[in-house]
């Protein structure tokens, strides 16, 4: 029988010539990767047991961006164990506070990890990554520690899900509302420890940006990751990064490989779509329900990347945040800051009356820099909603595109985007 | 016999045609500043009192500043309790999260505070104002509530001190370092419920930031406020507000006024001064010891103007922060993050490798966005260096000005930006 192309790299990673879903593999980690929320409780489980050195120390990548520059003391310390052991191990690749951001989006952009590698990290949006057909995915912290020591993790062969995706993005729909509208398809375990392979029209015309928010969000339905195959244009993402098609294996679902569940989906009458509280798969039509937002938040792993951030402005120009509305826009790294100042993004965000924060994960899982507080109701560009999340646990979250987030933040209510840009545009 | 500036000023307020040192009189206050951390106790106070109201919603100014967007849930609280009250009463200038930042820069901007006015705030770099020619001190919750409520405070007239400076200052050397020479020679609690008021050619010939800068740190040597008189410096900053001279009152202080200490300072020898731990006093020349330091601090309601981040982009640009140096820059207020990103400093910060935060008092006083860390080093521009103050109270703070920040982040060790500009120019 065929694999498909988790299956072949999860082979190639465990020196067998086939395997099938279930079968229990020893995997071989091209890259680890490393912050410092669920690093140093890595590094203690091996220090305890007399087992501090590091498999290969130029196949960790170390970015600290949870809570850094440190929300208070304790996160402090914990940024410093990172980079003492950074130094110690000689790690190679390290992206100190300055000159990295959101891990999985600083290392989608570093060329480091390639098409047909392995990737774990200790954190549940590690899947981000599999859009660059590669085999990446989060890990609790003991297997972070056998990663880091031995390059090594034990896995269940995932059984894989297909979503085979068609049709035209209408105007003011995006990546992000495809992958709210399959979530509220399936359900939010609707891919329980499944890998969530993206194929189709629409998926070969996507941008490297908006596969990244797909695969990205595929833990929100429970997935062990999301996957996208190898085409001209990751090819051409990753020779931008200096990276060459003889430095990287392309893998390809064989035609009979075997799929646990197939899912059709036409995005041509897909619409705007925000998840309610408080689960991702609470789908429904932007702006269907008058809902009166508080908070308006536009970054995160899965939605912080300068296409992103020029989407917002392109909504925001001319336009002021609504009275009683808090908006924050965080860039995902440092390089997409820099992009957006370059590009005259920041005056229009603080014009509009938007808070730009530094590269941060912060807010989006209620660390700092925008925490709710209780009753607060936030339209956010995040990946998650659950009670709590982002603070207050009586806070309200609604997951959204940017675009959605840019046109509730300057109505004041969850709002359709195209609407706004019908208004906009007469007022122009 | 004759009064000083702030005599005058507290006369005017109190109905006394003239009064002297030491009386006790009530003093009404033409602007009460709120931000959301003293401000929750003084409105508890009230409320449990029955006295839950303002004397004048026009005469209020609210900013919150101190953990916004929110750090934590509790800060989200009480960020909640100020907006909810400025809607409840009316308060008509308030300055929203991403429309205003540190709530003291925002204010000298605005054009409300005038010269001859009064001002109070629960906070003491209220002091910050006194640049404008006016009486602005920080207060307790306790007096706050009573000036919220009453539009009143009681003061005991504080005895003036005159700082009497001349000369140019030398390059590299700025108004911070004339305000830590000046505590460094009457010690930090030399002026202590003292006026600072200052004059001389080298006061007549500073911008109003650099008078910001002096009349800020008044509290550093515990002077009850920092003083200087309206000049056309004064009526030019003023004037770019749409304030002219009918709608304020300028005082100037007698020739026969008392003064309780009169200091004479020369500029034209001071070298770039750094107040070692952990007293501001403590100052020595910038550079004379080998200090390693892991932080870098620009930022604050001393130093984080335009004019600052000017300076401190003129050093950087062309270098990089020395690796394990962690640099923060902060605008002071969404204006100047605006300007700064105007002028394309923005793209030199992240050049070098420095991080830019939203404007916030952040980690100037350890709540958040750069708290130190057991152990660490922090150059900072910053206004005070006590033990804890930024964080761990094993970590050290050393003030200084921004050039002398901007020159110690490039080399790693506390230097002078004399020489780092001369080493500057040799590369170039």
């Amino acid at each position: 029988m065929g694999m498909t192309i988790a299956e072949k790299i999860l082979a190639a990673h465990s020196g067998h010539e086939s395997l099938v879903p279930g079968q229990l593999i020893e995997c071989a980690t091209d890259w680890v990767l490393c912050h410092e929320i669920t690093t140093p409780a890595a590094l203690r489980m091996l220090e305890e047991r007399g087992m501090d050195s590091v498999f290969n120390p130029d196949q960790i990548v170390a970015i600290p961006d949870h809570s850094v520059p440190a929300m208070n003391i304790k996160a402090a310390t914990m940024y410093q164990k990172l980079k003492s052991w950074v130094h110690e191990k000689g790690i190679k690749h390290f992206y100190d506070v300055g000159r990295g951001g959101i891990a999985h989006v600083v290392l989608e952009n570093t060329g480091l990890a390639k098409p047909g590698q392995t990737l774990v990290s200790g954190d549940s949006h590690t899947c981000n990554a599999g859009a660059l057909g590669m085999f990446a995915t989060g890990v609790g912290s003991t297997d972070l520690a056998g990663a880091i020591y031995a390059g090594k993790v034990w896995f269940k062969v995932p059984e894989t899900m297909l979503i085979r995706v068609t049709g035209e993005f209408r105007e003011g729909v995006s990546a992000k509302d495809l992958a709210l509208e399959v979530i509220r398809q399936i359900d939010a375990d609707g891919a329980n420890y499944m890998v969530m392979e993206w194929v189709g029209d629409t998926i070969d015309r996507l941008d490297m940006e908006g596969r990244f928010t797909l695969t990205n969000m595929a833990i929100e339905a429970g997935g062990k990751t999301g996957i996208i195959a190898v085409d001209d244009t990751t090819r051409a993402y990753m020779a931008a990064r200096g990276v060459t098609p003889d430095q990287y294996t392309e893998y390809t679902s064989d035609p009979d490989a075997h799929y646990k569940v197939v899912l059709d989906i036409d995005v041509s009458t897909l619409e705007p779509t925000v998840a309610f509280p408080h689960i991702p798969s609470n789908g429904r039509v932007a702006g269907a329900d008058r809902v009166k937002v508080s908070h308006a938040y536009v970054g995160s792993c899965t939605n912080g990347r300068i296409s992103d951030l020029r989407e917002v402005a392109r909504i925001l120009k001319g336009h002021t945040v609504a009275d009683g509305v808090q908006m924050l826009i965080v860039p995902a790294t440092q390089q997409v800051w820099k992009q957006a100042a370059q590009e005259g993004l920041m005056e229009i965000f603080v014009d509009a009356g938007a808070t730009v924060s530094y590269p941060s994960c912060g807010a989006c899982l209620g660390m700092h820099t925008g925490v709710l507080g209780p009753g607060d109701v936030c339209i956010s560009s995040t990946n998650r909603n659950f009670v709590g999340r982002m603070g207050d646990p009586t806070a309200e979250i609604y997951l959204a595109s940017p675009a959605t987030v840019a046109a509730s933040a300057i109505t004041g209510f969850i709002s359709d985007p195209r609407e706004h840009n019908t208004q906009a545009g007469a007022a122009d």
